[in-house]
């Protein structure tokens, strides 16, 4: 498969995998390399997509649910589910891991399924800007529910999170001491808390420290997020936890979350202004970038203080004739 | 202790440790409110401490190394260490973990010893530019060995060792699985892999793992990262690492290290730079902002297509009469 950014669409919109894939290829590159005009064109027929966010520390069986999840909404008549994997020790990422993890062998050749692997990937505008270009194109093509498995650590996690309608945090026994780690970043963007593995011992006891975290804080009238108990394995709370989803689902195609769409679509917006707004600031600045890199250096000032002089200096980003020389 | 910034970095400068303690709390805060000020008072008194990141999942045993190496460093006679624990599991940020394992507790009163949690803080600015505050303090009233304790995984934890002259890896038998995670992260900015717990059975083969991970890569010349096993707990391979380091500080008294710090540098104040100019650009243009975001939000647009076009109608970061409306 071969083609221009509009060949790959039409033929990804006709269902064309290798379509689709060449397409989500394209997006994962620069914007001016056919990315944009692709996102241009893909754009109106997206917006009907459930997202899932999957995230929990490795170990925890995040893909093992999701592999009961793809089956639990593969299994309904046209309904169609495409994974992305952002946890490189997924083994839906390929990589060192794979050999006696892989359990989706049958589903990835399933045609109502689409997996794909994000995570060694190079990504030029960050991770969660190439995971929204993705998620639009799944969506526009025409897969109802697409489900993203991260690790749940750190920025850019929280921020693939946030792309998510449903937020699914999963821990497993023994992984009691993660909470603390969770809590500085994903846990409190939790829909469904997950305690995978739970005929282990122990699975009790970290429900139990969810629940205290999930405890509803300040806001009067807000509800704690539930704490569901299921094991990935045999099977085991798999339909309660697909209802819950699924009433999720419900609630948003009655107008549910519009609150949390406002903020995601603001924050995407924000992101890559304020990239726009840089780039074009530093090809036209580089002069003074370089003056103040050098004072900065020198221990004469710090980075914010030479950083704000720059700003503030200037009068336009399009600005001329500035020497970078400080005023004093 | 109360006092205006220019108060605080004198008793700070003084060796007070009440006044060091409110300093860096102003620093945690915004620029405009004392961060600023004093970050100008202490950039000339700075520049001389070694900044060492140890990092590394939850569970493998950093507070402890990192207990191991304060006491290393701080029984040379007058030499002064600080510990900034970004690690929200760490027991020296306190919480819910800190009983049973805190073993910090002398060191926490010794006067050469100074231990701040940054873990559970907000950070307006993102926590690697306070971190970077913080460091520059620390760094300028006399400590001469900073420790940055992180997880290790996720952008922020990557940003925050990029401040450091020499990182170091934590792994422990058990967690061959997150050499995956890490290596989308921290694992190629590593000076030196540590192997925790090498009593443990398993150890050798982490360190056969992390070695094959470690081995150069491309460039010609190029030096494998070096693989140390110890023990925190028992001390064996202690002073080898302590050595290690202590080459390395020695290496960049005489000259080293000198790209990566004009890398860093160069971040700091690009990463500041296009804060302020967002947020100049931000109160200028409310009204263009909303309407694209609602564009977006109508499904007319993708938010990149959207923040492009934002940013290329406008001719100056202070223009007006923008009505942010498509020129189509």
């Amino acid at each position: 498969v071969k083609g221009s950014p509009p060949d790959l669409v039409a033929g990804a919109l006709r269902g064309e995998i290798r379509a689709l894939a060449r397409l989500l290829t394209v997006l994962e590159g620069d914007w001016e390399a056919g990315a944009g005009e692709a996102m241009q064109l893909l754009t109106p027929h997206a917006g009907r997509a459930h997202v899932i966010g999957v995230t929990g520390p490795p170990g925890v069986g995040k893909s093992t649910l999701v592999d009961r999840l793809v089956t639990a909404r593969a299994s309904e008549a046209s309904h169609r589910v495409a994974v992305l994997a952002f946890d490189p020790s997924s083994p839906f990422t390929g990589g060192a891991l794979l050999g006696d993890r892989i359990r989706m062998g049958g589903r990835a050749l399933d045609p109502g399924v689409y997996i794909r692997s994000v995570a060694n990937r190079v990504h030029a505008g960050g991770l969660s800007r190439t995971a929204a270009r993705l998620v639009t194109a799944l969506d526009a093509v025409g897969y109802g529910t697409i489900l993203l498995e991260t690790v749940g650590a750190g920025q850019s996690e929280v921020e693939v999170a946030a792309l998510a309608h449903t937020v699914l945090v999963v821990l497993a026994p023994g992984f009691g001491d993660e909470i603390q780690a969770l809590k500085a970043g994903i846990l409190e963007t939790a829909d469904l808390l997950v305690v995978n593995k739970a005929d282990l011992p122990g699975a009790e006891r970290v429900a139990a420290t969810l629940r205290a975290e999930a405890a509803p804080r300040g806001e009067s009238g807000a509800e704690a997020c539930p704490v569901l108990l299921v094991s990935a394995e045999t099977g085991a709370g798999i339909p309660e936890l697909v209802a819950a989803i699924r009433e999720r689902d419900e609630a948003r195609s009655s107008g549910g979350g519009a609150e949390r769409r406002r903020t995601r679509v603001r924050w995407l917006l924000e992101e890559a202004a304020r990239d726009a707004l840089w780039q074009r600031y530093a090809r036209s600045h580089a002069g003074p970038l370089a003056a103040q890199t050098l004072r900065v250096l020198a221990g004469e000032i710090d980075p914010e203080s030479a950083a704000r002089r720059l700003i503030d200096e200037d009068l336009g980003i399009d600005g001329e004739g500035d020497d970078g020389k400080p005023d004093s």
